[in-house]
Formats: structure tokens, C-alpha cells, sequence
């Protein structure tokens, strides 16, 4: 689920593998394995980590211990940036957008919900369009395949402009303040199911004339 | 998941409410609901039939015998050919598109192929660009969430070009005639699994430049 890419990266460090497996899994998980252009993948999509052990050091082994955690962190770092990179890199990307669920009943919903606006070409145009069109992002929050939904619970802000208010507009929402994030390139569509404590944030683009142009014209 | 639309048919037939009711779950659910255009439906999806017995007929009421069957197939003849127009209509459309899933484990796992393939936005710009791109089919085919897939069971024809067999590109396949069936207005992507007895079909579009336009200058 990496939206079609190969991902290598090297350090010189002497890593266990242990602490290595540890690293490549909490450095992917929220990152490469949460962003998404169009929900296409590819059968490719894959990330690895080399550690040579050139640069001699005593290896770094257990987890716990602060050597092993400042790699960890480090390692992930590295993989919010090019993850990022990927998107603001997507074909015909004009925006880069946050989609962040909170308050789901499980992990799986809240991805769930998060994907399904993600995906969807009427938000992705949207987007595009700069146009905050709260109804399309409400309308597929309600069809996304979920356990659990009430969609008198749902509320939607982009950025801290509160837009639905438990199912219904938001009474302080103007068009004003709305179009004013829309305009923005880095737009946080938060959604909150008022349900549980799951929370779940993928990178995603918008949909535009240039995306269709790329994929229309790139030939295999 | 009606591509976002509502359907009113009208008879001045009198047709008993049990023998209306096998009528419409019969017209529509292989018709209105197998029909997508980007996967966005809408709150307000409905279908509804009317039957005023204006008509004074003695009322059409049991199911099997001859007049309640000759019904419910008319029907279906008309719910088929406005489902087919409200695709012909979608967004920006210039191709008519059948996917058809053979052979697969359970219908619910046909129908997520195909929808699956359907929503794919790099099968449906390929589908815009004419381009016979069998490997973004048979990619996506792979990502589908199913409970079952053996790659190698995977076969795929473009009309009846046999583009994929097994897994593997087709022997006979050429260019040229993938090609061919692609310059179509008129399109059917059939894909067997290769492991069941189920078929499911359903209809969609391609993504152009136009659906683009279209979504992101409609505002609300």
C-alpha cells in the first residue's frame, strides 16, 4: 500500500536485525503505508533498509535502550519526508491533503473512513477546485464500509474551521472562512465519528486536469 | 449505489403490491445497482415504481403465472436500458465500459473485483487514452480485497481478445488487435478468477478530462 513506489534506504550504522525489523516497521506504518494518490498500488511497491555496519560502531541491538530509539526515531523521520515527497510528487498533485479520522470505534474503521474520502474523485475535484464542498465529504463518510456509523455523531473541520457539527452545518461555518483553507495547498480534512478512540491519518492529493493528462498519456 | 440518482417509473397497470415488490428487487439489482460512475453515490439514491391500476385490469398479483413474469421481465427491459443511459451520461463519458468477473469463489468477492477494477482511476484513464494497458487491469485485479486470488488462475479479454491467461500474457495476443477493441466506444473488460461458479457484472465509464471540468467548476 506504498501508491506504487520502491523505496531504499541505506545507513552505515552497525544495526542488529532485530532493531532493524523493529525500525522498518514503525518507520512504515504511519508513513509509506499512509499515503495514497489514487488507491492504485503497484505490485512492486515495496521498502527496504541497509544497514552495512560500515561505520564500525558497537552494534545497536536492544530496543529500549536510547541508542536504539534515537535510530528508530530518526529512521522515521526520514520516512515522514519522502513519504511526503511521494504525494506533493503525485501526478497533477496541486494540493496535499491530511485526512484524519478520530474518535472511531477501531483502527479499522477510522482507515476505513479516512481511505473512502480519500479516494473519492467527487472530494478529489473538489479539492482541485478549491471549492469546500463539506456535502461530498459528508456523503462519502456516510456510504464508506464501516461497522459502526452515526451520522449524528459525525463532525467535519477542514483545518480548524468547523464545516458539519454532529451531522448538521456547523452554526459558526461560513463560506468565507471555508474557502479560505480551500485556497491553501496544505489542507487538513479532520472528521471526527464520535464513536471511539481510534485514530487514523493518510496523505492524499487532489484530482486534476493534469492527473488525467499523465495517465492518459503514459503508454507501457 | 446508484451513481447518485433517482429513478421514478410510472404503469397504469394494476399490479398486486407482493408481485411489485419481486418486480423492483428483480429490476434493479442487476441494472441500477451495478451501475458506477466514480464510485460517489448519494444520500438521496432511490428507485421507485408507481402503480396506479388505472388500467382497470384484473389485478396482476401471483407470481408464476404468465402475465406477473411477462411484467417483471418488461420491467427489467426498461430499468436495463435507463441504468445503461445514466452511464452513458456520467461525467465526461466516452466510453461504455462492462467489466465482467467469472469464476469467482462467492458473488460478493466477484462483484469487489469488479467494482475494484471499475473504480480504478488508472484502468479508467487508460480506458480514455484507448490504451490497451492489460498490466494496470490485471494489477488491480490483485489489490482487490477478496477472500481468495490465485494470480495464476487470473485470465482477462479485452471483447474477446484474450489478453491475459493464467497470470501470464496471452500467446495470441497483439498489440494491434488489443488495440482495436479499445478504439470501441463499447467496451467489455472480462476477467475470470478461475476458482467458482460466480458472475457478476456491472457498468461504469472511463475518467477524462471532462469529468474533471464537470466536478470541479459544479459547485453547491
Amino acid at each position: 500500500n506504498m501508491a506504487t513506489m520502491l523505496c531504499y534506504l541505506t545507513t552505515d550504522a552497525n544495526v542488529g536485525q532485530s532493531c532493524l525489523d523493529r525500525a522498518v516497521q514503525d518507520a512504515v506504518q504511519n508513513t509509506f503505508n499512509r499515503i495514497t494518490i489514487d488507491g492504485d498500488t503497484s505490485t512492486n511497491d515495496s521498502f527496504m533498509l541497509v544497514a552495512t555496519g560500515a561505520a564500525g560502531n558497537k552494534p545497536i541491538n536492544s530496543s529500549g535502550n536510547e541508542l536504539a530509539e534515537k535510530f528508530i526515531l530518526n529512521l522515521k523521520d526520514v520516512a515522514v519526508e519522502l513519504a511526503q515527497a511521494i504525494v506533493k510528487d503525485g501526478e497533477g498533485a496541486t494540493k496535499f491533503v491530511t485526512v484524519r479520522v478520530e474518535n472511531g470505534v477501531n483502527q479499522q474503521d477510522a482507515l476505513e473512513v479516512a481511505y473512502t474520502v480519500a479516494h473519492s474523485p467527487l472530494v478529489k475535484t473538489a479539492l482541485f477546485a478549491s471549492d469546500p464542498n463539506w456535502g461530498r465529504i459528508l456523503a462519502v463518510v456516510g456510504r464508506a464500509s464501516v461497522s459502526q456509523l452515526k451520522i449524528d455523531q459525525v463532525s467535519i473541520w477542514l483545518d480548524d474551521v468547523a464545516v458539519v457539527d454532529h451531522g448538521q452545518p456547523a452554526a459558526s461555518y461560513t463560506e468565507e472562512a471555508g474557502q479560505k483553507v480551500m485556497n491553501q495547498e496544505i489542507i487538513t480534512i479532520r472528521i471526527s465519528l464520535g464513536l471511539g478512540k481510534a485514530i487514523e491519518e493518510i496523505w492524499t492529493t487532489d484530482l486534476s486536469h493534469e492527473y488525467v493528462t499523465i495517465n492518459a498519456e503514459y503508454r507501457t
